[in-house]
């Protein structure tokens, strides 16, 4: 056991995967007292919510006001995402918002087409003008993100190569302007991941950069993202993306919806980690509490399973 | 990769616990139509009802119908469970029961006591009657449970030790009269189960019996129950129960009841299995076509995953 972290870092995208995938636009006072919440439980950074056409995703029309509303924590990043340049100056321009920087690339060039119009190459030219603009802006860049790096299901199976050719341009771009390199993400999109894809791709990128901090964002779609996320701790990653609740998804939604469910469940994870030794930071209690309140908010059950079953302490207890 | 097996066995526990969990009686054309949609899948295996007290178990009451009306398929076992002499012989003389017996041991005293009367050394005593009874119906004995193996709501932390006792009383018990050993199962009847547990446990009853075949019994409680899963596998564990659609359990029944959730559900581990290149012997698209039929019985969601999102044979073909 020697080989798993003491300490890990998960980053919470439930509040802006789960209220922008409903369909429903929820009262913007539940919206906020859930990231008041998720801010009182040690977790270091939260998306809050996105930045985007308001034509397009009416949920996220009220970006600006939700930020604002929020109780602002020392310590809590609350972070936003955008999709082009006018969506990032709204952000900048927005109180409470804590910019990061992130560069997007697709080890499939189908998926690539579909979410942006281009093939994974000229997705890495557009990266050019996205460090130019943080760079301008003062932003550090914090994480480049893999997509679809386990599989697509447009293109089907996805090689290791596709992953690492992504993942070599992250570094000769960071190297060539002597930048840091940032934290390196393998995202599993469309929910393909199992234990032995994850050790493969993890072995293969540290292979190619030694001193890459590596990180793993995981969606629950097919039941083996908790399996995943241990096959990643097993190589060391430190670094996830999860979502309270398993927020971000609709998990029971039917059959042959593809992309259905959400990110690995935050507190499902916490639990997973402190039950095996890692620490988190992040307090399962109140971590439940603000997953059961999701639930209230949604108005449905969702997928996270340690919050309808309860932590172990009360059994521990007084023996 | 090269200490997963190449091949495990997964025993299907899905409608018997299933149907006993659920307060409702469903009609026994439904029931015998999943158990008959089972027995095409490719398992061996399927634990179809119990011959207990019908007024303690009135979902059970009509266990030796449902028996004479489920279709009969070469090479797949269809079990029972039973709690006492009188309800193993009712099993005995209902046609199509494939009759196995099983000893049944606790690592928890709390839990043995609660469920039996007893505390687990008494357990051990009564199992010599089993083995007697089993022996007069020139019944083979396919398996030893340990029960409250990773831990108990009543005792809290189970030690390891408590788990290897039960274990050697077994070994020393069928040693003794030079009977072959039994499949040796750690139950994780509660809950509490991760993966760097199954590796201790795993490796300390290997440690002691190392020609043991050693099963599983995962319920995913927490949602570590296909991390666990995975870390059996790496131990080389061999033999797993499992339910279809997560039958048994209503993981979204609210919190504080923490025994809410089935055994890890059966489609959802054997895709994963097949995508880490382990064969199970299971038809999956048939399996998860029985787990939707399963929660079209059931007449609300299940827990299990890939039956909503679909496996990924669509996404490959024709690539």
């Amino acid at each position: 056991m020697s080989d798993l972290p003491k300490r890990i870092e998960i980053h919470e995208e439930g509040p802006r995967e789960g209220f922008q995938f409903e369909t429903r636009i929820f009262p913007l006072d539940e919206r906020v007292a859930l990231v008041d919440a998720l801010s009182q439980t040690g977790l270091k950074q939260i998306q809050v919510a996105s930045f985007v056409n308001p034509k397009r995703v009416p949920q996220m029309a009220d970006a600006a006001e939700f930020f604002g509303r929020i109780r602002k924590v020392p310590g809590v990043a609350h972070t936003a995402l955008w999709l082009n340049a006018q969506g990032f100056r709204q952000a900048a321009a927005t109180p409470n918002v804590d910019l990061k920087g992130t560069v997007l690339l697709y080890a499939s060039d189908a998926f690539a087409r579909q979410n942006n119009g281009c093939d994974a190459a000229a997705m890495q030219r557009q990266q050019e003008d996205w460090i130019r603009l943080y760079d301008e802006a003062g932003v550090p860049i914090q994480a480049a993100y893999v997509m679809t790096a386990f599989g697509c299901n447009l293109q089907g199976d996805i090689p290791i190569s596709a992953v690492t050719d992504q993942v070599r341009w992250i570094v000769e771009r960071f190297r060539a302007d002597s930048r840091p390199l940032p934290a390196i993400y393998l995202a599993d999109t469309v929910g393909w991941a199992v234990p032995t894809a994850v050790e493969r791709r993890v072995g293969a990128v540290r292979d190619l950069v030694p001193e890459a901090r590596i990180g793993l964002h995981l969606h629950d779609t097919r039941g083996s993202g908790p399996a995943s996320f241990y096959a990643a701790l097993r190589m060391g990653v430190e670094l996830f993306d999860g979502s309270v609740a398993g927020l971000g998804g609709c998990p029971f939604a039917g059959h042959a919806n593809g992309a259905a469910a959400g990110n690995v469940c935050t507190e499902d994870i916490v639990f997973m980690a402190h039950e095996m030794g890692i620490q988190t930071g992040i307090d399962l209690d109140a971590l439940i509490d603000a997953a059961l309140l999701a639930e209230r908010i949604i108005g449905r059950p969702l997928g996270g399973r340690i919050m309808h079953s309860g932590a172990l302490g009360r059994f521990r207890a007084g023996r």
